[in-house]
């Protein structure tokens, strides 16, 4: 028998989840010599994602959604890195890292056919690569592709063009404006705090400001002076309701972009899971711009296109590799640290994609 | 010398147009014998359109715009359909009809390349068809072109979906809602009189609803039971600063529609003209679900789109030629009612497209 620290909903929050509350620690037991039938296999956690969506996540079962709330009493999910420590399957080969959605403990007993099912993809990578095993859940997980998608799918990018990234700190926001710089296009960010923005410079931003601190609308008059074509409006994740983050200045933000927009601009709103509160008290005006200048607002969901994800892993590690592209993660060590770790990111008082570094090998 | 009856943009209103004021009649005269170099014809004006984009081009030249406002002092112009009574141009020859924009008075001298470059075209089609001239500055005009470019190109209509058209009873929401409806998907619509609605039902609208006096959320869940895959936003249109017109209920109907659009839906928003004076006060909630629901909220201009217009002329021509297609026009009788037609169109008073009969053959 080992420990077996899970991270459990305990209870659906109102505002912020209060840990000990709506989100636990628990201790439990595992038996790592549990028998196994043909196609089981054991994980161990090694590195966790922390998104804002698990937050989302956090709803009552009985509302209608395309993506199901985590269980009660049970382990929340998310993206993970995890080893296979045992296995009589012959998908899921013992030493194998798997990428996917799974649960935030320790260790957990999978059946192949249950896993496969559920997206988890064998990931052995970064035996290979040497890239850290943290990237895989962020700059070459979903937060990654979310930004290729939305550059290349429905942004539509072309050299010469500008675009603006919000949020552009952030574990999205930062491989979108690194891609599109790649692509040559100019690249001006915002981000909430000056070491944030310190940060885009240095990772090659033509421009970057404190949207907190700073008057967005002269700085985007400033920095984008012949407008702006494409807006990757990456904030939109953390929209959703009984949710306190201090997030008055996004929808203002989305107001001010659409008077500098240029005619057939384009505007990337992404979201990672499909279910938010839907109702947000925000109303955006200026809207007739979309009209006037013949706009393209469009949302999506990266779900709905891991069709791109084979092109997009070897394009990025690709640059990982050549050392083109920087990501700035922030690591709590231990799973235990999981809940403050979200409330850090709901707050946003990490810097760039927020993990959780399990165990080691 | 005969009376040329010229409907004059005299000063640039603030709110309606005040008539006698902002736009007067007055009657010149025009010299039939007037002598003609190479190149120039002579034009007599037989229909002219009235839309809103009329009122929206009464705007000062110092302010910036894709679309010229109207000459100071000098007639307003739009839509007509004219006929060449004496001409020196082999592109232009005489007795031919000819469509395009055109000044709001009974006779114009007219230049070959002038003309050519301002998209003024010969359109002898009806001599053939035997459809009424009017119907050429409106389901065959842009009004028609506009519900086209929309349905196709931006909407991406699929047989089997729902579309919702707003205004639908207008000058381009009947043609969109009609050609939807052949092209085999459920078409519902809202306009603001019973009489209209009325006519909806009457024209083969799955469904149609008074938007004034009916709930229009219970509406589009009673009418639209699997959701709205296209809403075509006509409406915006009308959208601009300082005219008291009652829109009240146009961005609230965006907001509503917007919780009943399903996955992977489509916004259409159409405008004639690009110049609308931006700010609008009016602010639009519920845009979260442009994320979650992936949807497309697009505008466009239909001048962007003209490449269209052949196949467009083909297949409304047959439509109508088939009388698979109605339409409805109001006509007001003699240029000097333009001012007043304008007005009605403003206020929502006229039913269908409202054309002005300037003179018959």
């Amino acid at each position: 028998m080992v420990v077996n620290t899970q991270i459990i909903f305990s209870k659906v929050p109102t505002g912020d989840p209060v840990i000990g509350q709506d989100i636990t620690v628990k201790e439990s037991e595992f038996d790592l010599d549990t028998p196994l039938n043909d196609g089981d296999f054991i994980v161990k956690n090694l590195v966790l994602s922390v998104d804002p969506y698990i937050r989302v996540r956090m709803f009552d079962a009985s509302i209608k959604s395309d993506t199901p709330p985590h269980t009660l009493n049970e382990p929340i999910t998310g993206e993970t890195i995890k080893l296979i420590i045992k296995s009589k399957s012959s998908l899921y080969p013992e030493q194998s890292y798997v990428y996917g959605l799974g649960s935030y403990e320790e260790y957990t007993k999978l059946n192949d056919q249950v896993a496969k099912a559920s997206g988890v993809v064998v990931r052995n990578d970064p035996k290979t690569t040497g890239i850290p095993l943290s990237n895989y859940v962020g700059i070459l997980g979903l937060p990654g592709l979310t930004a290729y998608v939305g550059l290349y799918k429905i942004g539509e990018i072309k050299k010469g063009e500008t675009i603006y990234v919000s949020s552009a700190s952030g574990a999205v926001g930062q491989v979108a404006g690194q891609i599109a710089k790649a692509q040559g296009l100019r690249v001006i960010g915002s981000a909430g705090s000056d070491k944030k923005v310190a940060y885009l410079k240095e990772i090659g931003f033509d421009g970057a400001f404190n949207y907190k601190t700073e008057d967005t609308d002269a700085k985007l008059r400033e920095l984008c002076p012949n407008g702006i074509d494409v807006y990757y409006e990456v904030s939109f994740e953390a929209f959703y309701k009984r949710l306190p983050v201090s997030l008055n200045s996004l929808v203002p933000m989305l107001e001010i972009v659409l008077t500098h927009l240029n005619k057939f601009g384009r505007i990337i709103c992404c979201g990672m899971v499909s279910q938010y509160n839907l109702t947000t008290p925000e109303k955006v005006g200026n809207l007739m711009n979309i009209v006037t200048k013949r706009i393209k607002f469009q949302g999506f969901v990266v779900f709905d296109h891991t069709d791109l994800e084979p092109q997009f892993l070897a394009d990025v590690t690709q640059m990982i590799l050549d050392k083109k592209i920087k990501y700035q993660e922030t690591h709590a060590n231990g799973i235990e640290k999981t809940p403050q770790a979200l409330l850090d990111i709901l707050h946003g008082r990490n810097f760039g994609k927020q993990v959780v570094d399990v165990a080691s090998l």
